[in-house]
């Protein structure tokens, strides 16, 4: 068996679970590499994965008999089969934050199961710790990210549309390694950038916008997360101050971010520092990275939690003036014991594209 | 109170519902138009929508005195308001296939109803029928799709790959009217195209190649869907046989599209002819298209329905010779007392790019 599925299983041990349900194919696909619709069904003696008939062939060349995992066609798996495969268990897990509530109740009526069990995110919590070989995923996801911005420096020129750039940012991914994007492209420039979730306009380019690009890609199903904020032609003096003050405490993060340290702590401490200078962090600090583009931990002061090592998350500070423009700067970084590493090594130097 | 509200009130009166929880960001635009994260609370009294403080701005742009919902933040709602809203509320209904098991709880605990109840996809087999903007809209979004595939047509040259095209199509929309895809575009070619749910590779267009073209876009939320299979540079005569078996059935199949007609009847009926001839229909022929591209009706030989007026599915079959080729030929389709239209328009004659 493979040591997620192990895990998972010594995990159900301790919770006394004699079987479990897995649905969510995110969860799926980090036990068992499986990338196919379809249901994995645990029990102390074997391992299912009920699936589409489309995807057999696929799923068989994935697993290896390593795996301990049988796959079965939906359609051949019969209402016996179903109600006989948790037959001596007596409390099942599920995914309750992912199966819902007319799917809880199919489950109940098709298992047949005495107690279903909720399992309080207990393979999202597993997920915020990475193994060697998710990070090397992740870091090749960065790298490809990279990549794409040193492109875009020189791509990006006065009079395209946000929306240009954003689109070529997609291209670039597709046509270079990626599976695609891990989110839709933030490409927000002049007034637009002081809206921190904006969605690319038809607006144009202009010389004295700021631009805030964030943006990543998907590697083997693995996500990066960065965010630069640059200049067209020059840097207007007011915003300066902004970005050196952004960039000061991302950079000041950066060394409180590594095993142990508290979470909450952290985003105080960045909170506070914006409130002296009048400004607020109007969203998280940032968050777990990984299958998700978005997953546990949460970076911000609600989370009184501590950082472990491998875990990777963001470090996303950002300012943002209504109406005029904001600034945000975002690495995707794999906390260390002693030390943190920025997996996005994109110069956070003042980048001015389109000199003319 | 708007039409869609209004309709909603009427239709909980019969089940006997005082209150009912919208949390489908999809049934929630459907009803107000409101494009946001939030929920959608209904009693016989009022209407309100919580949201993010992100969104309050935009949300209160969308609304109109006449939708009659008062829009607050989650944050300054309090654990009482929480608690009385649907104080006087017997059967409080909710959206039992959307909502987690872990949100149900959540809403048990938040809103102290007495008996939440489930709705059945009441909304959704609602949505199945369109009014006249609905129409307009999906209108709209499939002469995006006509047009960008007149593009195509010159655009395609042997030599560029699948991602690429797939690409082109998702620039087109975007910078065509459109707010983007409604689904991760299909560019099949050759032998790819025996597979009816491709991804996109690097695989280079060939001459002799077959290519399954499956695109659609959004305008102002609404999805057009659209397949067209093309040759490159010349027609094999195997495939001409093919195209021709599957474009006679599409056809077939769009005179049977009308109101009162039996969904099962019609799907069995190309079943049938494509057995006739040595081939089997390995997906549903068809499916509902609005704010989501798969919705209800699903159009299959399990669906013992009768087809509506106002209706808008699709009309899908294919044929997959496996390791040889593919041939699929789809139109979105609205439906009417006596004769159907197709929305999307483009020619179903042979159609060869790249002529050498």
């Amino acid at each position: 068996m493979n040591s997620k599925i192990k895990w998972l299983r010594e995990k159900m041990k301790i919770l006394n679970l004699e079987g479990m349900i897995i649905s969510n194919p995110v969860n799926i696909r980090y036990l068992t590499n499986i990338v196919a619709e379809g249901i994995l069904l645990i029990t102390r003696k074997e391992n299912i994965f009920l699936t589409d008939g489309r995807y057999i062939e696929e799923v068989q060349n994935i697993l290896t008999i390593d795996d301990g995992i049988v796959v079965h066609e939906f359609k051949e798996y019969t209402k016996d089969e179903y109600e006989n495969f948790f037959m001596f268990c007596e409390n099942v897990g599920f995914e309750e934050d992912y199966v819902t509530y007319a799917e809880y109740k199919e489950y109940m009526h098709k298992y047949k199961v005495n107690n279903f069990q909720e399992t309080e995110k207990m393979l999202e919590k597993q997920r915020m710790i990475k193994d060697d070989e998710e990070i090397q995923k992740l870091r090749k996801a960065c790298k490809i990210t990279d990549d794409c911005f040193n492109h875009l420096i020189n791509y990006i020129k006065v009079g395209q549309t946000e929306k240009q750039i954003a689109l070529e940012i997609e291209r670039y991914f597709k046509l270079n390694g990626a599976e695609g994007i891990s989110f839709d492209p933030i490409v927000a420039s002049g007034k637009n950038s002081s809206k921190p979730h904006a969605v690319p306009t038809n607006k144009k380019i202009d010389l004295g916008d700021i631009i805030t690009l964030d943006f990543g890609c998907k590697y083997e199903g693995y996500c990066s997360d960065m965010t630069r904020t640059i200049f067209v032609g020059y840097i207007p003096e007011e915003a300066k101050k902004v970005y050196d003050l952004v960039l000061q405490e991302q950079i000041k993060t950066k060394k409180e971010l590594k095993e142990g340290m508290n979470i909450k702590t952290i985003s105080k401490m960045v909170e506070n520092n914006f409130k002296i200078n009048g400004y607020d962090l109007i969203h998280s600090l940032g968050h777990g990275v990984g299958l998700d583009i978005h997953e546990l931990p949460i970076i911000n002061s609600k989370n009184d939690m501590n950082l472990k090592e491998k875990m990777v998350i963001t470090n996303e500070p950002g300012i943002y003036i209504p109406g005029k423009f904001g600034v945000r700067i975002e690495d995707t970084v794999l906390i260390g014991k002693e030390i943190s590493e920025n997996l996005t090594k994109s110069s956070k130097e003042y980048i001015i594209v389109d000199k003319q």
